[in-house]
Parts: C-alpha cells; sequence; structure tokens
C-alpha cells in the first residue's frame, strides 16, 4: 500500500502554487504559476531518485530505471495545470499519485522489469489553449507541433511563446518516446462513485468531444436609437443557439451531454448590439453516433437560426476526439488490483477527456477514478477525502507493479 | 452660417486620437486617449480666447464672455469621449460645432449679452463605467459625486481614480453653474432622418431608458461529466432571459426597444460550465407608462425562468432615464432657424440618452440633429458628409445666436 500522508501533503503543498480566490487553484498552463509547479515537481522527483526528460512540448518525463534494458516503460501520469478557477485535485492527483507509485516503490525496495515514467502532460485543460489534451494530442500524431505552438490564448499570447518564456521548452522529440502501457489516475468529475458508493471506477470507455467554434456577425448598433426591425442581432442568435444545443442534447438521452461555457461578445458595450459573437459549443456521448448525429443537427439547425436574423455564422471544430475503449488488459488489471485490495468498485465511462485518450492511440492505456464530492469539478470547491485518494493510489500501485513486472 | 470646412477639419484631427482599428475611434472616458483629446480641445478653446473652467467631474466649461454681467450663460456642447469601437461623429460633432459657433461669433465680431459656454461632459457613453451621462446626472443632481466616483470600469478601476490619474479633477463644485439655456447638436444615430430625406432633426423629446443589470448564479461545473439533470445553467438562464427580453419588446410595438450589449461568462472557460453570468438589458420607450411596464415584465418573467433552472438571479437597475420633453421656446428656435437657412426638417425623438435630458432637469435645454448613414452609430462604420454637419452646425449657431441675445 502506499502512504496516504504523503501523498496528501504532496497534493496539499502543490495547491499552495497558483492559489484560486475559493480555496482552489489559478495555475494555467504556460503561466508562471505553472512554472513554479514544474519546478515543486522537478525537485521531488530528484529527491526520487527520477531522470528528467523534457520534450518540445514541455511534457515532462520522470524515469525509474527497470532491470531489462530492452522493456519498453510503463508510463504513469496525468497533468498539474488547472482551470482559471480549478480545483486542487484535478490532474494533480494523477500526476502525484504516479509520484507517490515510485516512493513507494522507493521505500519497498522493489525493482521492476521495465521503468517507470512519471508524466505531467502540458496544456490538458484547455481553458487558456484550446484544444484541451493538446501535449498528448501531439505526442500521439493527432496535432502537429507546429499546430500546437500556434495556439492563442484569448490575449492573442502564442503557446510556442509562452512555453519558451517559462522555460520549459525540452529538446526531445514530441511522440518519440514509446510506450509499454499507460496509466492515469484521476477524480472521477462527475456524481457515480459517490452516489453508487464505490471507492474505485474502473475506467473502460471515455466518452466523444466536438468544441464547435460559432463565431456570429451582426451589426454593431446603437441599443437606443436602432429599431427592433433593423437590428441584426448576434447575442439574440446566440441565445437562440444555446437554447437549441439543450434541445439537441436533450433529446439524445441519456448518453449525451451539451453546453456552452464560453462567449465573447464584441465590443461587449451595455448599448452597442454586439457586432460580434464567439462562443463555444461542446458536446459529448460515449456514442459516436449519437456524437456525430448532435453535431450534425446543431450545424444544420444553427444557420437557420442566423438566418432568419441576417446574422453571418460560421463554425469550426477547434477540439475533438472519439469515444475510446481502454484497453481490456490493463482495465482487468485495475479491476483486479482492486478486488485483491477489498475496495469497492465499478465500471465507469469517463466524462471528461483525459491525456489517456490520445495515450491510447499509440499504447495499451487505461484510467483509474476516485470520487469526488457532489461529483463536482472545473469548480475550485472540488474536494475529495484522503481516504479516496489513497485507495485509487493503491489499486494504480498494485496495476502499475503488475503491468512493469517485477 | 459656420466654417463648414473648419468644423469638418476639427471632427478630423480630433478623430485621430484613440483611432480605433476600422476607422473609427477608441477614445474611451478617462483612458490617456480621452486626456489628449481633451488637450487638444482646450488648446483650440484658448486660441478662440475662451476660459476653461473644469468641475469635480472633470467637466470642461470654455467661456466666451457676454456683455451683461448679469446674464446667466447659454451651453453649448455634448461629449468627446466614446465606444470602444465607437465613431468619429457620436458627440464629437456636438462639442466641435459648439467651438465652431463660437469661432464663427468671433471671426463675424458677434456679441451677445449672455456669455456662451462650450462644454465636454465627462462619461457620456457609459462605456467604460456606468451608467452614461454620468457627470451631467451629477451636475443634475441625479447622483452624488460619491456614487460617480465609485463606479468601476470591468478591470476594476475606479472613476475618481482615473479620473485623478488623467489630471482633469477640476475645482469647481458640480452642479455650481446656472444655465440660461442648454443646446446640444448630436448625429441622430438612427435611420429617420435619413429615410426621410431631412437635413435637420428639431429634437422634441427623448425616450427613456433602464439598464438592468442581471447576476445569475449557477453551479460551476464540468460541460462533460456533469449529467444533464445535474446542471444549475446560469448560461442557459442566460439565453432564456435574452429571448424573454426580446419577445417584451416585440410585445410593446412600436416605439419600444429592448436587447442586450454585455455579456459576461465566469470562469469563461470552454469546458467549464459558467458559475456566474453578469450582462445588462437595455430597454427604452419614449413612453413613461410602456418603458415601466416592460421593466416590470422583465422582473416578474426573469425569475421563473432562472427558478425552473435552479439558477439564483439578482437585477440591479444600473442607469435610468426618464422619457424628457424638451424646451418648447427652444424647441421652436431650432425649428424657425432651420426654416429661415431653409434646410428641410422634421420633429424627432432621440432614441439616445444624451447630456441633454440632464441639462433639461435644471435648465431649459433642447437638440439639434443631423442624419447619419444608414442610422448606423455604436460602429466605427459610423458616418455622416460635411454638408450634414454644417447644416446642423448653421442651424445651432442661429438657435444660439438667437436665446444668447445679441
Ligand atoms: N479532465 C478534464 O477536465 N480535462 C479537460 C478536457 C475536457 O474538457 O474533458
Ligand atoms: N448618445 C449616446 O449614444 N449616448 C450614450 C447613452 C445611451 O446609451 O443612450
Amino acid at each position: 500500500r502506499v502512504n496516504g500522508d504523503r501523498l496528501w501533503d504532496s497534493l496539499m503543498d502543490m495547491a499552495k502554487i497558483g492559489p484560486g480566490i475559493a480555496g482552489g487553484n489559478n495555475r494555467q498552463t504556460l503561466t508562471d504559476a505553472d512554472a513554479q509547479g514544474r519546478s515543486l515537481f522537478k525537485k521531488w522527483c530528484d529527491d526520487a531518485g527520477l531522470t528528467m526528460g523534457v520534450d518540445r512540448m514541455g511534457t515532462m518525463f520522470a524515469t525509474r530505471p527497470g532491470t531489462d534494458p530492452d522493456a519498453l516503460p510503463v508510463y504513469v501520469g496525468s497533468h498539474l495545470d488547472t482551470q482559471p478557477t480549478g480545483g486542487k485535485y484535478d490532474g494533480v492527483l494523477g500526476v502525484l499519485a504516479a509520484l507517490e507509485v515510485v516512493r513507494t516503490m522507493n521505500d519497498l525496495g522493489i525493482k521492476t522489469k521495465h521503468p517507470i515514467v512519471v508524466t505531467n502532460w502540458t496544456n490538458e485543460e484547455g481553458a487558456r489553449f484550446a484544444p484541451a489534451m493538446l501535449a498528448s494530442g501531439v505526442f500521439a500524431g493527432v496535432h502537429s507541433l507546429e499546430f500546437a505552438y500556434n495556439r492563442r490564448d484569448p490575449e492573442g499570447n502564442l503557446f510556442g511563446d509562452e512555453l519558451k518564456r517559462i522555460g520549459w521548452v525540452g529538446d526531445e522529440q514530441v511522440g518519440a518516446r514509446k510506450m509499454h502501457a499507460y496509466f492515469e489516475y484521476h477524480i472521477e468529475q462527475g456524481p457515480i462513485l459517490e452516489a453508487e458508493e464505490k471507492q474505485i471506477g474502473v475506467v473502460t470507455h471515455c466518452q466523444g468531444l466536438w468544441w464547435l467554434e460559432f463565431t456570429l456577425t451582426g451589426k454593431e448598433a446603437h441599443t437606443g436609437s436602432t429599431p427592433m426591425n433593423l437590428r441584426v442581432n448576434a447575442g439574440l442568435a446566440m441565445a437562440r443557439i444555446l437554447e437549441m444545443v439543450q434541445g439537441v442534447a436533450m433529446g439524445e438521452q441519456p448518453g449525451a451531454v451539451g453546453g456552452v461555457g464560453q462567449v465573447f461578445f464584441s465590443p461587449n458595450s451595455r448599448n452597442v448590439l454586439p457586432g460580434k459573437v464567439v462562443f463555444t459549443v461542446d458536446i459529448r456521448s460515449p456514442d459516436k453516433e449519437k456524437l456525430d448525429r448532435m453535431r450534425a443537427k446543431i450545424e444544420a439547425k444553427a444557420p437557420e437560426i442566423t438566418d432568419a436574423l441576417g446574422v453571418g455564422c460560421s463554425i469550426e471544430a477547434i477540439g475533438h476526439f472519439e469515444p475510446i475503449t481502454f484497453d481490456p488488459k490493463l482495465v482487468t488489471s485495475v479491476r483486479e488490483a482492486a478486488e485483491r485490495l477489498g475496495y469497492s468498485h465499478m465500471n465507469i465511462i469517463s466524462g471528461a477527456g483525459h491525456d489517456a485518450c490520445w495515450a491510447a492511440k499509440v499504447a495499451p492505456a487505461t484510467m483509474v477514478m476516485c470520487p469526488c464530492v457532489g461529483g463536482l469539478s472545473h469548480n475550485e470547491a472540488e474536494e475529495i477525502s484522503k481516504e479516496w485518494a489513497m485507495a485509487g493510489a493503491d489499486v494504480l500501485f498494485h496495476a502499475v507493479v503488475e503491468t512493469a513486472e517485477i
């Protein structure tokens, strides 16, 4: 079993970096706070005797050697970046539990055939730079390095410039590493495990996603002196599209979600009808047909809405991953570890996207989940108990050691 | 008649300060660009032999003396501040035409019994600091100085601090000046004069306004892993309120408008359902009953919408003026001036709010309007012709000189 107190202390120490405004964290990717978090993590890896490699996307790979020089490593990790108003565990738990796995192996003097690589992927959240899971996407060959470097944050800063600015451009070619297996431990971010009173989620699948970025073009005009019938109201069109997306998602229940988290009005002045409204629709489903049907419905209905208002509409797919089926052998090893350790468990489908989804493209991959209070995540109030954190780390430890072979 | 070329040249010179991104201006109140615009205007006033007074709201009063030491001045002005993506004429035309009136009086050696005071009111637009017409509102006793100083821009800066920062806190008590009359010349900002092919709008009334700031409180949560039935979706509530406001305004046609120009999502991240959405509803009508009925309908229906979604809703009235009837004698003097000069004219109700609305609380007041292309304003593409600008300035000149008495 892992050292739960040590794991918890590390979580709390990391949470001191980039504090939020309501008890959580704002340690967005490639900010100064991210750089500080990386330094602390590197120090901990050094202390654990790991060797750090960094690729051109800034992803950190900390290696504990194996006994067989020809054996590919088992990768274990997640991400240290957070949402602007994020929790202390989303991603961080997965990285620090991976570290705890090797710390425990050190304590117990366990040697494995395959090396273990504790991994911190850059820009998993996609909050500052869309899409999410950017570095693992480049690693898996889904995106080019050039594409990634040219992503812009809302202030117009380039991903490539910001990575250089914080000093974490590594020299490794992205994706050059080959994996024997990839494990990721994460909080559920949903309500199921808590409601079902299970300690462990055995993650069999991850639902797929489309991010559809809408740019609506209206006519900037005075809110007072522009008669109703002369308005080209991009804000009203946005409102109608939000309602339509809600309807499309409700029409595909169960097993589908749809919503909007980000809206920019321009010029965003109280007495100016917006000339431009940009927003991103987020739709997901574990069922590829359903997911693609939702996209098709939205793309068919949106122009009807905007045409009726004379508003211009362009839609760009700025994020996508298909529903993922995780590796059956690794899934079984997670389930058996939970069983062996006496933790209650159930199969679960991940509602959120994870670096494991891209890793699954290039290696056998799976995930372990623990509950979170009220299913709440992407919220500073995100909470888990030390016991929950520890149970998942124990399962991770067992599954990783089994896969890395003593 | 005024010197149309000189007026136009001054308009073009002022437009060089705080250029926009599409041919218009971004010279928002109390920015460095506003300070530059004020300096240029002051220089022009000095050159015209005017004496500058500044009050504690930063409003600029440039006096041309009268012949009767006991006669109250005739005030003529508007505002030099612009929207973030504003036009070159909204407000500016009124200030620089007032300057052109005294320049022409100087050229012709005209002396008047009443002094003439060319006026530049601070923060008419209300874009950076709500409400609009802030300085004239304090002047008229509608707001306290303390209220005004404590207004915040979206970055959290205080009006009072920014006024001090740009160096335009004057020493005059706000509202201490007494007016014989107030004239304001402005572009229509609507489509009527152009459509009716009239050169001059004789402004008889101004419609009233409510700005209702909504703060919707949802539950920040993950867009992917939060099931539809567990969402407390403040963004969806906002969409439904926008549609409802549109319905309320359409239900009061003709003679009413309603819309939303400003929306803030928080945290505004693509994969986070917003925990908070703040937006401002702008409703207007020349009919007080209609205006207040719209407000009542909106305030009754909004909680039904938010309650159904479990979203919290608070509504604050952050801007208001009642429909205004301008002074009949001054209105007649404007109409007769247009008639005398041979300009086509019609009565018109101002769709936008103006400093004249607050001045009308403390003095006889009225306005002159000229058409603008396509009725477009609060848009960098706002346009007028030199001939239109000149015709209105001629009418202003005649009405002002008549009222100031030779
Ligand atoms: N786990 C997580 O929140 N990832 C961000 C990508 C997503 O939106 O699913
Ligand atoms: N004239 C003008 O645009 N004033 C701003 C106040 C308003 O929104 O009516």
